[in-house]
């Protein structure tokens, strides 16, 4: 069995004790363990600021960017690999595990590149200089500049390599030094492509840590100038938000929790269109990709009332072809989910759904056998649509993700009944209108739009260039209100902003000037 | 004794039993009444989401603006009314009363014309559309839009007209409506100022409301589409904070708190140069201005070893003049402390500060006759300058924030060390550094632009441009990070940020611009 390491103030360690087990969710075979009991957070922290902050703040935006490149390349050389851990220790099949290399490769690409085009600066201004008084010699002028502390990021166990990456994207590019904890279940992806990036040498000393495992007495340490990123579970969510040093400190958290995203049928399209074809298609695609464990999942379909059948009919019929089981099964389209807790957690979220009104169309909470598991082993759901009725007495449908193969139809009648069904799931990441009609994509999408950090209008007029709302872009925000934690993730420079302080400098103009004379405007 | 009154669900409404009593703090006579008690929040609450918000979204920008100037004018109108119920109610000078009174209408009228500038639209767009495939059919578009909440304010005791008038500005024109909370004690300023603003007609019904007490239940109502903003305490932030529902519901919360704010002597200004004049000025006028509570004013004088003797000399020689006393009596250019209770946090936080290595050089803890108070009445303090020898060893100088006329002088040997030893407080709210030399503003001004929001460059060359760091302009950010609570107010379209919602808009282009045809770019 293999034993994970960490990698703290340069070096790569382990803690003491058995610590925890990680297994391949298809089979429920033990594959490696990990501990990092005893290990000094303390120092890391400290590491991170005295060494990785100074070091990134003193190279210019261009050389971040070049660092970015740099470990892009490194994930992408182990592409296969990693692709093949990803399949072993988190239930991807192999397109579902390129989702994930490839988003973590593709997003520090991106930020690499958009650090080059920033150039020479360190910092941003923000905004013009204003004047002040009648003339330019009391003025006002914005930055943005690196915070002076470390971030710690808590990514999900659903996307291993992306969910380092994408984070760690945005602070580095700020300047800022990152601390980053997968979740223990899927970890040892992210402790390969962790090696890689390290042997890449691109990596200033303390710029990036990796914690496989428990973060011990870290997130209790951090201050006024740190950063807590977190994606997961509501709940835990809420725990690091409340915590004492955190509140005091104003340390800044950035949570990107529980979604009830929705796909929304305009009432104008027909069936069997090309745009009712695509809408079909994302919904299947968001049941079957990575056994629905995205945070981006459609998890609510609205359809007008007199094309509930119709959609009925299709989602299930699409579904008829796909095959449950082990990612080295030959044919298999659907992995497991990663952890036993994982598939409870599914199932009894299922049972809740069908005891809200929502009646099962197929698949279900029922024990799959999957394709090349052995006997009664693996975690394994069946792709699952369920039909709610009454949209409104419904409310788990509205108010519990079930986290995994699962989507609920509803019947809509007016657009503003549709927008205040869709506003009943509190804030969420992504929704999407299907239409071709300019009224019923402004109204709706408008009308959902502060509900939700993203909306997408879709149609079949699109082309290749669309990727389904389930597929989270670096150049866009990625985050939403209420209860999808109320964080802003990536969207370019925005992304940044949770790394860098914004201050107003203000007085004599000309040493203004002069002290903002080398940095880039955002 | 007057009985103040709520304004909420469009009446004057006062609550049941005696409630809390208002009085004036030079002479600790009983002015007024208030209570809450029994008042229906949630109603108001409803209200707010109901009529205001649908309202104030249904109005573009430059409605919005003229609704703000309109506010703006019914302040003005009343300005000598309202400065004279704050030398009453508040301790305010005269002075102090039109800082507080016209700083209120200002704003007002600063980000009236701020809407009136944004035209017809009702939303912004954020940066250009993005293309997400090989041409335009698939593309990105960040909107921001009015959350559909309400926005609740508490504000500070020593603000009772420019808190109000400051952050509902940015909420309105956001498009959110605002409940708002004075600090009791010297809410009569604000009640009468929201009489007037009510008689403008210029409000929808609902956009704005204020409680005149405690707010009962309505914190604990909020949801995910709400905004909680507050100025006061860094305890008091922290317990709001802290609220269940704040964090299970992500509710957007703005914190302004605690701030040891510094203003740091430049190695390159000699005694009586023109920058070293309005340096004694600034930290004059920071320790009398309102008594010292204001959160901008300069608790922390950092000064070059060698200038020490000459700084605290013409520091206490300035001071020599000040009159403390009845806003009322002639010639008091210092008036009392808001209450009782702040008289006896900043005695006992005098005493903190000498217990922690600090010498009294004028003033102190010690009681005081205020001019034109009766015998042993009012809350007086004596403006007081202290000294650190030892800046290292003086914890509670860098921590600990005597909110009334105190400040106190630390020497710095080398930038690198005063840099360490302003960044002790933890985050503030406004530090300024006085020098003429380019090198050493730049390398103090963006050495502590991290821990700050504000961060003045000051000299003798600026003219009449310059109101000193404790004057919050509507054009420049408000707001600081850490112990200065994370906040960002003001700074013109920033301060809207908070009642905005970030959206990315995301698929096919030609529906996206029908979409955002109206909008204004921001």
């Amino acid at each position: 069995m293999q034993v994970l390491k960490s990698y703290l103030c340069g070096e790569w360690v382990s803690g003491e004790g058995a610590g925890q087990t990680l297994y391949d969710p298809s089979t429920e075979e033990a594959l490696g363990t990990t501990s990092t009991e005893g290990l000094d957070f303390g120092a890391a922290r400290e590491h991170a600021i005295t060494k990785g902050g100074a070091a990134l703040r003193a190279m210019t935006f261009a050389q971040r960017g070049e660092m970015l490149l740099a470990l892009s390349r490194a994930i992408h050389s182990k592409r296969d690999e990693l692709i093949e851990i990803g399949m072993k220790n988190a239930g991807n099949t192999r397109s579902d595990g390129k989702f994930d290399v490839d988003g973590a490769s593709g997003t520090l690409a991106f930020y690499g590149e958009f650090g080059k085009s920033l150039g020479d600066a360190t910092f941003f201004t923000d905004g013009d200089a204003i004047n002040l008084g009648r003339s330019s010699r009391v003025s006002g002028q914005h930055v943005l500049v690196s915070r002076r502390g470390v971030a710690v990021h808590v990514n999900a166990f659903n996307f291993p390599a992306w969910g380092l990456a994408e984070k760690a994207a945005c602070a580095l590019l700020a300047g800022m030094p990152v601390i980053s904890k997968p979740a223990t279940a899927t970890a040892m992806l992210t402790a390969k492509m962790m090696e890689a990036l390290v042997a890449s040498g691109a990596l200033p000393d303390g710029a990036l840590q990796a914690i496989v495992g428990p973060t011990g007495d870290l997130i209790d340490r951090l201050g006024p100038q740190d950063v807590l990123a977190f994606t997961g579970s509501g709940a835990t969510g809420a725990m690091l938000r409340s915590k004492k040093n955190v509140i005091a400190n104003a340390v800044r958290v950035n949570v990107e929790a529980d979604s009830l995203n929705a796909a929304i049928l305009g009432a104008d399209v027909e069936r069997g269109s090309e745009t009712y074809q695509l809408f079909i298609n994302d919904v299947a695609r968001d049941i079957t990709q990575k056994a629905g464990q995205k945070c981006t999942a459609i998890r609510r379909v609205f359809v007008p009332t007199a094309m509930v059948e119709a959609v009925n009919e299709d989602l299930v019929e699409r579904l008829y072809g796909t095959v449950v089981g082990s990612p080295f099964a030959e044919g298999v389209t659907v992995g497991p989910l990663a952890t036993a807790a994982q598939l409870r957690d599914v199932r009894v979220g299922l049972e809740l759904l069908v005891k809200s009104g929502a009646k099962v169309l197929t698949g279900g909470s029922a024990a799959v056998q999957g394709k090349g598991a052995p006997e009664g082993k693996g975690f394994f759901v069946a792709p699952t649509v369920l039909f709610a009725e009454d949209p409104h007495a419904a409310s788990a449908v509205h108010e519990h993700e079930v986290f995994g193969p699962s989507t609920t139809v509803l019947p809509y009648k007016t657009a503003d009944e549709c927008i205040a069904l869709v506003a009943r799931a509190g804030g969420g990441l992504v929704s999407t209108v299907y239409t071709d009609d300019r009224a019923v994509s402004a109204e709706l999408a408008l009308g959902i739009a502060a509900y939700h950090g993203r909306v997408c209008i879709a149609n079949g007029r699109m082309g290749s260039g669309w990727l389904g709302p389930g597929t989270v872009l670096p150049s866009l925000l990625h985050g939403g209100p209420g209860r999808a934690g109320g964080g802003e993730e990536l969207g370019g420079v925005r992304g940044m902003g949770l790394y860098l302080q914004r201050a107003a400098l203000q007085g004599y103009g000309p040493l203004i000037e002069g002290a903002v004379a080398n940095a880039r405007k955002v």
